[in-house]
């Protein structure tokens, strides 16, 4: 399906090579045709490597294959296809893991444990794995240092945009390089909301100090989008980091205080991905932020903001460019948390609309009306009972969404 | 907007006056134009009422007005509103229903916490309770007993058929009837499942034993469905008891068998009324049923029937007449209850087509295709556990919601 490119999209950045990193993209046939949809990723032996993963409880089988291999902390490659999911596949689907990591370990001089696999598409089919495996030795000739594009075209399914971020960053003296891409368009949901992301450094850094940060960072940004609601069976975040440039040795006990530019720069760049990937949501034609100040503590805060994000009615309105804040009380009124009625004040586009339980007589709607039509609509909501805040990002629902969902698989 | 009648619509059953109530509706012009849009309803001096309202944490004037009242025990009007939903309108909300009621207990002859008010549709507008005022006497004289489809039309917003059930029951050797109208299209969802639902009986109950009834029927209908996830601020279930008819007297402590018949009509009456709500979701072209056995107990199955039911993934899928047993097992991983997706079985129209964490090889899809032809989907999920068990009734999500709710409003 020819999908129109999201309004909201951004042109794919420079990418400069990052030491240690090649890759490439070739059309296996796994789904569509006339496309690429298979992409290998290779970094040095001794690369570590982080992970995050869907908290969906019904993973796929590439989420079990990479949370046991995670356990090794180092990385040597990554193979990911798009068009099928690799989930609820049994038997065949775990078959499908195990035989793609073998043939890339056997081609890259390593364990299988150090390739990683990932899949998104399509639930329920088995991976046909043996176009994966044969064309794994033409995607090892292909690799090369600038196939950033390649790669980020290679893992889209749904989306209209490819999605890459890179950032520089001080660790000592050294600069290094962090670059990632990212894939999602739909079935994007809090805990885990992009279903794929790649990022690299070549920092070197030891896995568990990679982990921390990483973690950090998805709960800042991937973890604070939603675009459905619905939280895929196959996210996967991996960073890899190449050692490839020299700087200051990360010692365990130091790590935090040299490693804290590099994660001022690993989160802008997971936010930066993030926020991307809710640009594409599936259907979006406008990106919508949602700040909650004033409630009780920073989750009540967050679990306020996302039941605003989820919110079919609020994000409707939104398509229909209405600054519809009574839906916004609703759905700070359905979250759950604490909230009072009466002290609760909503604002739009910077102008507060109502506040202590009523709406502001003869407010200036001139402004709101402009805003909302707009790309990126603003939220403000204050609860009045507290210190805790936090920002949540979604997209709008709009018919888009329904011509994706109500004919994807047929 | 005029909507085409929902596909799920059915038609009014007769509705034979029941002892004692009586009702009218006029047009008062609150926000529609030439339509009924105001409803009094009437009950003699000494009935009882039960009422359970929305969970929601920002509920509407009209909510706290009834909440505060039920505590007399007694009801001898109710007067309805449909166009605004006098909700987050602040002191002028209070005033909105304390005025009505004032002057409705005054025609009435009783007091104002005997008045029972409610109101549905826009938020965060002030309700011109001037108007409903201004109508009371003509609707009192308008009163009569053969009214039901007036008032089951009057309380409409932007339902598209009137929705009614009728039940009798023994209560000792003596018949009684039920009776009750119900409205709600959008902001569906659990915890109070329909915005307005008014059902009355001939039959002479304690007001805490209605009670007691109602929230056990409540939480067995209206609560298993949902139509879009979110939570009204102005959910509203009364029932009242006339003690019209004569039977055998209910006393406190042979209350449960005494009225074990009444029980089970009331719950066939109130699940009535709660598929009705479904059939008339916003856009629904469908309704769906979503059956989850195995799971580790019946609270865990609820949540897993109710992550499906509100899945836009799923109800996309159902609208486009796909059997995506796929997003099916996503939203069971998603819900977070206990589950392992390699004892889990999906099934659609009686034939199930996933099981033990991968498809049936072979499995007949030719009458899983018809069944997803028909107005009902019929989801069987079994999470291979335990033997908690649970049903969900939702409907599809169409283009028909995004056109209703992304121009509601303006």
């Amino acid at each position: 399906m020819a999908m129109a490119v999201s309004p909201l999209a951004v042109p794919l950045p420079e990418l400069p090579p990052l030491a240690g990193v090649r890759m490439s993209a070739t059309a296996a046939g796994i789904r569509y045709k006339g496309r690429t949809d298979v992409v290998m990723m290779e970094v040095p032996p001794n690369s570590t490597v982080a992970g995050v993963f869907t908290s969906n409880q019904c993973p796929g089988a590439p989420i079990d294959w990479c949370r046991a291999s995670l356990k090794g902390g180092k990385a040597r490659m990554i193979v990911v296809n798009a068009g099928n999911a690799n989930v609820f596949t049994g038997k065949a689907g775990r078959d499908s893991c195990a035989e793609t990591a073998a043939a890339a370990a056997k081609l890259a001089g390593c364990p299988p444990k150090q390739v990683f696999v990932a899949s998104t598409g399509v639930i329920g089919e088995v991976l046909p794995h043996e176009k994966i495996v044969a064309v794994l030795p033409a995607l090892q000739d292909a690799l090369a240092e600038d196939n950033w594009e390649a790669a980020a075209r290679g893992i889209m399914t749904t989306d209209t945009f490819p999605k890459a971020s890179t950032r520089t960053a001080q660790i000592g003296d050294a600069t290094v390089r962090i670059t990632g891409i990212a894939k999602g368009s739909g079935m994007i949901a809090p805990d885990m909301a992009t279903m794929l992301c790649f990022v690299f450094t070549d920092a070197k850094i030891p896995a568990d100090a990679l982990q921390t940060m990483l973690k950090k960072g998805v709960d800042g940004s991937f973890n604070c989008t939603t675009v459905d609601s619905d939280t895929s069976t196959s996210d996967t975040v991996l960073l890899i980091a190449t050692g490839q440039t020299k700087h200051p040795r990360i010692h365990p006990d130091d790590g935090k205080k040299v490693l804290a530019d590099f994660s001022r720069a690993l989160n802008e760049l997971l936010l930066d991905l993030a926020l991307q990937v809710t640009g594409d949501g599936e259907g979006a034609q406008k990106r919508v932020r949602i700040d909650v100040t004033g409630a009780t503590s920073a989750k009540s805060a967050k679990k306020i903001a996302m039941a605003v994000a989820n919110s079919p009615l609020v994000k409707t309105a939104i398509a229909g460019e209405d600054a519809n804040w009574g839906r916004i009380v609703m759905a700070v009124g359905k979250s759950g948390e604490p909230a009072d009625r009466d002290k609760l004040s909503i604002g739009v586009g910077g102008v507060w609309m109502a506040k202590d339980g009523a709406v502001i007589p003869g407010y200036d709607e001139t402004p709101v009306v402009a805003h909302m039509k707009g790309l990126e609509v603003e939220i403000a909501i204050d609860i009045g009972l507290g210190r805790g805040k936090a920002t949540a990002w979604t997209c709008d629902l709009t018919h888009g969404y329904i011509d994706i969902n109500g004919s994807y698989r047929s």
